[in-house]
């Protein structure tokens, strides 16, 4: 009995393989352009997964307790969408949508589709995100992650591996689909498995060498990864590219080509040759354990206290934001921390030491915090994920993909711009802005006192999606009382009078060098208005054009950040239909080390370049005149 | 006589590693920041290797036959520049302007100073600049990387590993200074040696365990490591943090502290009682082989050929930049080329066809393909180095220190912009103009058809210092003819009269777009003058300021890329001053899957977009009317 019940599954999963195998054909060919010889190789994998290996509703894809899959070699959609269509999730004409204006099923997958978590298709990350949705499982869940085998070069996928392993994250289960070809010519390693055993045992995984096309051999190396608990397991599956598909098997010139019809319909008749009339047996899904929506889905966040700063003091936007998710941490309980070695910096030691077991040491290798962080967004997670500005940088390919796949993740970096002082221009961050807003769906805040950081806090944890904080080292003039409001897309307008002579938009460490600039030009009779415009993504267009417009249309703009695509220049994005003359106080020029003023000082951006710019603009009376 | 000899070299080494640890303490305490600890942990390492190890002349530290040695743990900067101190290259007294406004000596090393050959500070970047200073060195030259042991976790350094015995790269040398503790709590192996060995291993390099505070067993190593030439060695040191500092050894809390001055002065106090007022030998820099400047370094770069294309044929930009490679190839030996896994799309493998031995295969692992080209860079090569723009963001922090260091990399993004078409936004390069833009030293060049590429690519390997080239999928038509004449800085004008009413700037695929738009609004009576920008960075000023005031001060700009960062920004900057109306077409949302055309009209960047904006805006008699 047992040999028949084995037999017959073995059947019904090469059954579903070859299904696979056609449909991944048919849609490629109908699209006239994909993958599908790295579909072919993942087809047994695949099917044993999808068949047999997960526990999953497929009428309800997004079911938290569902075992998880993350496609990382997410160019092999088309056999992803084939297993969810075979699974009977969606009707397999559906397919034949692929890679179409108007179709969800696009080239590459994202979560557009109920069934995918997070985007993918730029190789390498996915380890991270099946990480991190693994920490964030349920009871009894796993987590799966198809890899291919060319992405193992990028470093992503070891920083993951080093991770999970020290974490001993038990529940996670990747595969390395090792068809011995990438795009232009054969991988490093080729089909030398022992070398890919060798490294991912150092790396401290259970390592499991299977022929990537041997349905029991696959069905049985998954039952042992399932069996060890204290570390994860990786199946490191032979395959052929383009199994199944005739002459072009195993050939170098043949990744991502769609087959010309004629070509596909001979391949799909060889194929469906191989198909039973009768299958042996039909395929039941195996459900999830139903629970229960978990607090943290229905929780509201509320902030249970106010920011306990006062105007006057002295306090870094890091140490306020730091604070503020202590604060959040107690009443939120979907806030989860990362940081990457630098917590004593961020100050996010102090969420380690109230709440432990949500903070998520990730150590030097910022891809894989940000990867994990999408990866706990999508199990219904709020994650911070914190490292200096400049080290933001690293991880930038992740934010990429997350705002892709509009990931609900908040990265703060700290140490912003010049004024980090000393320790040189590698660890300023002075592109961050422009790396983050040129992401259209993420939300960039720049909070310019403690309260106004505690603050930003509070309303990247309400909102939706991804979101950056710009945070500063140096303890900065606290501006704000607690019960000012602060929203996103909205400015403050913090001087004003009838008769500015000029707009001073800024934010961050700078708004204390704009009001000393207004001060000294106030005592000179040179009214100015100063704006710190707190959100720099949205911008708050409206008040802008007003203010702009109020003062005759001449705008200043200070920031610690180069020049191209900072703050200034979203200022005069949102200004540049309205023929104003903007004037951008930016660094320019590759910093020094330094003490913090001298160098705000040095590269133009303190209080007496302000001040010297608005006294020059406003001494010149053909400007004012063509303004009015 | 042998072992007199060896003990006295010990005995050297030994009162060398005591001045720099000294030396390291004076210097920190004097600038009252710094990272003491984490340069006591390698003083015996770098006194082994300055003093014994190395071929390499102090009078002379630019000479290429040095050999070489790349500080990855750059904050470790003080125990660098004690170590050139001490070899006599400049006067100790230099150390105490660690960290100053005016010191070339900043907080962490960058190539201001002539014995840094790249600057270091972001961790996990050095391997790679080492490997790519190994693979250019000249014979008999070796190059020796010092890592610390918290940077093993960025998966950039396994990139590396991989590559370099990949390429069985024998004379590249890594040491970890294995001290323990990271910045915020100990790394994640601490001193469990062995898997450390087993990782190295695995990935196919000797490894070596020392005690890395004993100065014979790091001697051995190291000739050890000179004995393996078929593979690179990693010598794994097991060492202390704070190593001599008395209390504060193998503490935490200390990364990154300078002493105050009472607790230096009681350290140094200590540590110079340990000195011998008559040392048993001299130290005598062993000279490297004076070598004759290379054909490489006085080449003229002098293209054979005018690029091939003729006005009215199709052809990509990628594959004009390709061409050019291979034309450059012939005339300029410096030209090297390197590629992550995609030279069939970027076909830089007609590079490889040409001149295999300077084509370098980085396979899926685009931040060490940069950190190698920056490396390359400092031994005197013209590195291109090739992939998607969509992937050139995962080696941002790479390019960031490549500006910090003014690194003359090459950098070709290709398949950018919607216009790739259906493999989805993953493969779409939509922030790339904003990531390099924002580097202020990075010249950045958008050529609009094969002509302007093939002259792109020349002008970059003419150029010093970072350039980013901009490169389409399509196939695009050919607009300009041989002779024509391109410059860094320079736009070109392609359509003008007396009666221009707006002013279109464009670049790349929307070029196309933008003069079908001129011929739509000529039949309307409407002329409109249109701009191929070419240059986005520098930008030309001048003549943007000049056209812009004679259309009367409307201008439109076109880019597929997102909005933030981008041409369109540029442009607004170089007219910021103006009091113009400036109206950005650009990608304002995650795009989708589809046919090129389709999503450059479905995202508002086709001829048809531009045509009815400038209709709409020449239609409005009060904006014309406010310009003049």
């Amino acid at each position: 009995m047992y040999t028949d019940a084995a037999t017959n599954e073995t059947l019904l999963l090469e059954q579903k393989a070859i299904r696979l195998r056609i449909d991944s054909i048919r849609a490629t060919t109908a699209a006239g352009s994909g993958h599908p010889t790295s579909c072919a190789s993942a087809a047994e994998i695949m099917a044993v997964l999808f068949f047999s290996v997960m526990r999953y509703d497929p009428a309800d894809s997004r079911n938290l307790a569902n075992d998880k899959f993350v496609l990382s070699k997410g160019h092999a959609a088309p056999i992803l969408y084939a297993a969810w269509a075979e699974a009977g999730t969606f009707g397999l004409d559906k397919l034949l949508t692929l890679r179409g204006l108007d179709s969800d099923f696009e080239g590459h997958p994202t979560p557009r589709l109920p069934f995918v978590d997070v985007a993918t298709g730029s190789l390498g990350q996915g380890l991270s995100a099946a990480l991190g949705m693994a920490v964030a499982a349920r009871s009894g869940q796993r987590m799966y992650v198809l890899l291919g085998d060319g992405e193992s070069a990028e470093g992503s996928v070891w920083e993951a591996a080093e991770i999970a392993s020290a974490w001993k994250v038990g529940n996670l289960c990747a595969t390395i689909d090792i068809n011995r070809l990438g795009q232009s010519q054969p991988t490093l390693l080729q089909h030398d498995m022992e070398t890919y055993r060798r490294r991912w045992e150092a790396f401290g995984w259970q390592a499991l060498i299977v022929d990537g096309h041997n349905i029991p051999a696959l069905l049985e190396a998954y039952q042992q990864a399932d069996r060890v608990t204290d570390r994860p397991s990786v199946v490191l599956a032979r395959t052929i590219k383009g199994k199944g598909m005739l002459e072009i098997e195993d050939k170098e010139g043949w990744h991502g080509k769609a087959m010309k019809p004629d070509f596909a319909d001979k391949i799909v008749a060889v194929l469906e040759q191989q198909l039973k009339k009768n299958p042996p047996l039909t395929w039941h899904p195996k459900l999830p354990q139903r629970v229960t929506q978990q607090v943290e889905n229905q929780a509201k966040h509320v902030l249970s206290v106010p920011p306990p700063y006062k105007p006057g003091g002295n306090v870094a936007t890091r140490r306020a934001f730091a604070d503020a998710l202590a604060a959040v941490g107690k009443t939120d309980p979907r806030l989860v921390v990362l940081d990457g070695d630098v917590k004593n910096s961020t100050y996010t030691e102090e969420f380690q030491k109230a709440f432990p077991d949500r903070f998520f040491e990730c150590f030097i290798a910022e891809q894989n915090m940000v990867g994990t962080a999408i990866g706990l967004a999508a199990q219904g997670k709020i994650p911070f994920a914190s490292t200096f500005g400049s080290f933001v940088t690293r991880a930038y390919d992740f934010l990429r993909m997350a705002a892709i796949g509009g990931a609900n993740i908040k990265l703060a970096g700290t140490h912003v711009g010049v004024s980090i002082g000393e320790d040189g221009p590698s660890q300023m961050g002075l592109e961050d802005i422009a790396m983050t807003c040129a992401e259209p769906n993420c939300t960039v805040l720049y909070p310019s006192d403690a309260t106004a950081a505690w603050r930003a806090t509070e309303l990247a944890m309400q909102h939706h999606g991804p979101c950056y904080l710009r945070l500063a080292r140096p303890a900065t003039p606290v501006f704000y009382s607690a019960d000012e409001s602060f929203a996103i897309g909205k400015c403050k307008v913090l001087r004003q009078s009838a008769h500015d002579g000029a707009l001073i938009v800024t934010g961050g460490v700078t708004l204390a060098e704009a009001l000393s600039a207004f001060e000294q030009l106030r005592g000179e009779g040179i009214p100015v208005r100063v704006i710190d415009l707190f959100s720099i993504q949205p911008i708050d267009r409206e008040e802008l054009i007003k203010a702009s417009r109020e003062v005759g249309g001449i705008v200043i703009t200070v920031e610690d950040h180069y020049a191209h695509g900072g703050l200034g220049d979203a200022v005069l994005a949102a200004l540049a239909e309205d023929r104003v003359s903007v004037h951008k106080l930016a660094v320019r020029e590759i910093p020094h080390s330094g003490k913090p003023h001298e160098l705000m000082d040095r590269y133009g951006i303190s209080a007496r370049h302000i001040a010297n710019l608005a006294r020059n603009l406003l001494r010149q009376p053909s400007d004012r005149s063509r303004a009015s």
